[in-house]
């Protein structure tokens, strides 16, 4: 009954958010119906799949904080062989240190760019992508430009997201920051559609950061706009097994938290 | 008296710290009497010129908040000229902006390099700081690498230092942000040093974004290590007249705040 009420709220919402700024609807299936079908069907693979030992494979075993030191980089990196989570995700500094760690693991490498204000100019986060890759990352994190969003210079918006994807090769993955609690609810669909429309293979939460974090109502609301094939990645504030569930619920395909080993112990 | 108990408490701290830790005292007056002529003579100074108006040029005029709208970096820098502080400090994706605004005027860009974590590679800082030299920046704030320093590893710190350094024309000013608030002051005075032997203009307190902020205790710690000729930029938390005077009389030459207005209307 819960879980009803739940999607119940969070249709509501991305209804009325939807309603009057000229969202188009394809499809005969109302907003609500195909919310509530993603919802649903996300729900009944939870029950098959969304257990502490599954979840592994979805985290990003992350440590970002700017004082972070060798020493607790060489423990995440340990954590993530012993835990198979799927990559690290670490500053670009620690990239090709990382990458040295994990050689010969399934343990990925995920770094971080313009990050977390976003607020650089596109050569340079272009720049910053080309070397992450050169020194061993695998996935990349960018923050998008919120101040030009916010200004409505989408045009900008998009540039900045090209410059990294263009200098990701294809093997390299990418995430698009959106900084969720920073925007309005307008805003994220903005972003979502355009994140999309440029070809990356992750719209991402937020950069924990910023306040705020992962919500249950953005993640829906973001699944609801890029459809059902794209990834999610739900991060900032993913604490226990319960925060996990209920965002992998809600749409998210990868998670992004520190408190990995909590989260695959089943812990709350 | 309140002033007296000041300097006392900051010179014990200082010595504290310095003993023990092979700091060499060159000369032959003690800790105590070289940081309370310091303070003095900063004093005595300060009641000449520490007036609300006599800080505008102390003032860079600060807006780094990743959702600041162009509307608002307007603002900054109409506010800048009317009150002729020193300069706007933005991010760099607003410098180009910014550099056409103040055409014409003694307002000076300054911008941020690395921000605000520094945990990038030094050709990424390196790159940033040409780009936003290109864009029309004058004064260049860059942070540390702060995990390194906290890891031991200062050949990297120094090195991060030096390619930014090398990155500026000798007409651009280099500040070097140790955010002190992650530091001990063990690893401020090592900072200190170091980024005074490869030569930059100002060492900085604080991004701003990393909580604390500056502090007096700080601010005439650094004093002491880089000597009396050396730029000190202290940032976080400035918001008040109070404020302002307390850290140019602890030995700051330069104000990093978004509270400008106030400060040089003598608002408390």
């Amino acid at each position: 009954m819960d879980q009803e009420k739940l999607i119940d709220k969070i249709t509501q919402e991305v209804m009325n958010r939807l309603s009057g700024m000229g969202y188009s609807e394809s499809g005969s299936t109302t907003v609500s119906q195909r919310a509530r079908n993603v919802v649903t069907q996300q729900e009944y693979e939870g029950c098959e799949c969304v257990t502490p030992a599954g979840l592994a494979s979805y985290i990003d075993h992350t440590l970002l904080k700017p004082d972070a030191t060798q020493t607790q980089i060489d423990q995440l990196c340990q954590e993530a062989i012993q835990y198979s989570f799927c990559s690290v995700c670490v500053q670009p500094f620690w990239v090709s240190y990382c990458a040295r760690k994990l050689r010969g693991t399934k343990v990925k490498v995920c770094t971080v760019v313009g990050f977390p204000h976003g607020a650089n100019v596109p050569s340079t986060k272009a720049f910053e992508t080309r070397q992450a890759i050169e020194d061993g990352a695998q996935e990349i994190d960018m923050v998008i430009n919120v101040g030009a969003l916010k200004s409505g210079n989408l045009r900008v918006v998009e540039e900045d997201l090209r410059a990294v994807k263009r200098a990701c090769r294809s093997t390299t993955i990418t995430k698009a920051i959106i900084e969720a609690f920073l925007l309005t609810d307008d805003e994220k669909i903005t972003i979502c559609q355009l994140v999309k429309k440029v070809g990356y293979d992750f719209v991402k939460t937020s950069t924990g950061f910023a306040g705020g974090g992962a919500t249950v109502h953005d993640v829906a609301l973001m699944r609801r706009v890029v459809g059902p094939k794209m990834g999610i990645k739900a991060a900032g504030g993913i604490r226990s097994f319960e925060d996990a569930k209920a965002m992998v619920l809600a749409g998210a395909t990868r998670l992004g938290t520190s408190a990995s080993i909590k989260i695959v112990s089943g812990q709350s």
